[in-house]
């Protein structure tokens, strides 16, 4: 096993014996994938004090030899939550801690009665996440490249916006432009959003086409590496009313007041409430409708979470969104969002799109 | 309310009459969508005779006006499932069903709490996904356009197979095509892969190059109109040594074999027994890693499942892929796979690409 995974392993024994658990059953792929390099879709990694097992099936064999090779491999028959009980019932540990936030009621269900009462499992959501959160100089840089690709698209898309143009037809260049650069795929479902559908957050592409006299939002992310990306811009088509350049300015004041207070030793609500304070000055918090931000890496969204009152300490290495917004129905909305690092010194904006206001 | 979802309600509240429970939670987004018409991917539907409530947050408020317009909806405040244990504590209900399939320990330990002991929860897995596997003829005219686009699609992507051509550059022009084509995304993450890589199952897209006297695998699934179809061939680039060949042939006759089989009143694991049949008979059984096919439909898993020994009746209206397949580790692997349609009077196979054996 690479010196890599042997240190992430190392650091989650020293949670497991903190937390006075005998082994921690990892089901999550993207955890397992950072513990160990096995990248298939279905697995549960076993860390035990000296011996880490990897369960698995048929179809990721060969792959999990290619990966995983220093790992005690298992392969499942009757499922890999019984398969993960027989292993564990051979060992009779005492207590097996599972990710809660994970493991659902039936698969537990599923573990104790293979394992029998001899095995206690506790709950133990967010360990690997709480090691995933501190990013390592290797995957800084790979998700500094992730986050300079989905600039480029967004760059690029903006560029094809022109009225008649469909939803959907800029969610395909959008997603192509990452692909033909490297990337695996998009981080999320590309969100474009024209005029109105622009005040729902969530939009999904549809075949509404480009019409003067609207709002632009583009919502993209590259996973690269496996790393990924997470960035929004808004535009107007046309010449855009006074109104709609306030709310712009707004959103942008308020994206580098919560970007400015990016740093180690803060809370995330206060990063948070930066955002929130420079909307309520404009009297538009009422339109801010989500948090401020995420946490970013393997995952599109893990900790920590950039919202209201979350008390959660940025350390450095933590990567996290800051993306502030307004929606106003019928109307449309307005959101700006960069990728920022926790920096020793401060912070580091990884994303590299322009943020001025741009009237097409 | 569209007399689609109530209808699919009233088949539901059958459902939880004769489970003996007074309301059922429905915490899947894609069983939300099915029972309701909202696409947000954050939402608890809890389903009580003569009362529907949609439980969100507020990004999705207008999209739960516009779409499910004559439920009841309740915004959460700290979580969907604090507010769900909220909404069920004020009512009172006796016994609440859940999906344990779905909800985590996490989830049900928040609604435990919030309700206090006064409310019962009871294990309820499928329900939905139990209505969802028949699907009506709107459905089913939906499935067969989103299996010809992935056919077009497959077809198209077979003529770019050139030597030197990249595994990430075919996935691009793939899913490009989808989109281009109206899907509003891959119902997966596209495989494409080449020589030794396609003896790996669910191999990702990597960066390397074809080349001549390779297998390639392309597997690939559209989303349209919200329903997924899944397509899988396999070609070689050059002239196929004789083993290859026969490789081919023995797997296609058992994917013949297999769809053969599909019919009401057969049971799945029959399904799976014709495709095994055909290649244990040409010592190619060891070789197939994994079950025949899966049912398809909002989601690219779903019921009923087609593998070994599963005892599922299947029934008009059930969709499932048939993808039977030999991977050689080292060599390579070969897979066709088609969606088919439980009918009346037999079997409709919706993909429509050719399955002869194709030297590029």
């Amino acid at each position: 096993m690479q010196t890599l995974y042997k240190q992430r392993i190392a650091q989650l024994q020293e949670l497991i014996r903190r937390h006075r658990l005998s082994s921690l059953l990892v089901t999550n792929p993207v955890n397992c994938f950072y513990l160990t390099g096995f990248t298939g879709d279905a697995g549960i990694v076993v860390v035990e004090p000296g011996r880490t097992t990897l369960i698995t099936d048929g179809r990721f064999t060969t792959q999990a030899k290619q990966e995983a090779s220093s790992l005690a491999v298992v392969l499942q028959k009757d499922g890999l939550f019984r398969t993960c009980g027989e292993v564990l019932k051979r060992r009779n540990r005492a207590r097996v801690g599972f990710d809660s936030d994970q493991v659902t009621v039936t698969q537990l269900g599923v573990l104790r009665k293979t394992t029998g009462s001899g095995v206690r499992f506790k709950k133990a959501a967010g360990l690997v996440e709480s090691l995933r959160a501190v990013k390592d100089d290797g995957e800084l840089a790979q998700m500094r490249k992730a986050a300079i690709l989905a600039g480029e698209v967004v760059e690029t898309a903006i560029r094809l916006l022109k009225p008649g143009v469909r939803e959907f037809e800029i969610a395909a260049e959008i997603e192509y432009q990452m692909r033909k650069r490297g990337a695996s795929g998009p981080a999320f479902e590309t969100i474009v959003a024209f005029g109105e559908r622009a005040a729902l957050p969530h939009a999904r592409p549809t075949a509404k086409r480009l019409k003067r006299g609207q709002l632009v939002v583009l919502d993209l992310g590259a996973i690269l590496g496996r790393y990924c990306s997470d960035i929004t811009r808004t535009v107007f088509v046309g010449k855009a009313p006074a109104k709609v350049k306030a709310w712009y300015r707004a959103v942008l004041e308020a994206q580098r007041a919560a970007t400015n207070k990016v740093g180690a030793g803060r809370t995330c609500g206060e990063v948070d409430a930066a955002a929130r304070g420079v909307l309520a000055a404009h009297r538009l918090d009422q339109h801010f409708v989500h948090s401020t931000g995420h946490g970013l890496g393997l995952e599109v969204h893990e900790d920590p979470r950039v919202a209201k009152g979350q008390k959660t300490l940025l350390a450095s290495g933590n990567v996290v969104t800051i993306e502030p917004g307004v929606y106003v129905p019928g109307v449309g909305g307005i959101r700006i969002e960069d990728d920022v690092v926790v920096s020793k010194s401060g912070n580091e904006v990884l994303t590299r799109a322009s943020r001025d206001f741009i009237e097409l």
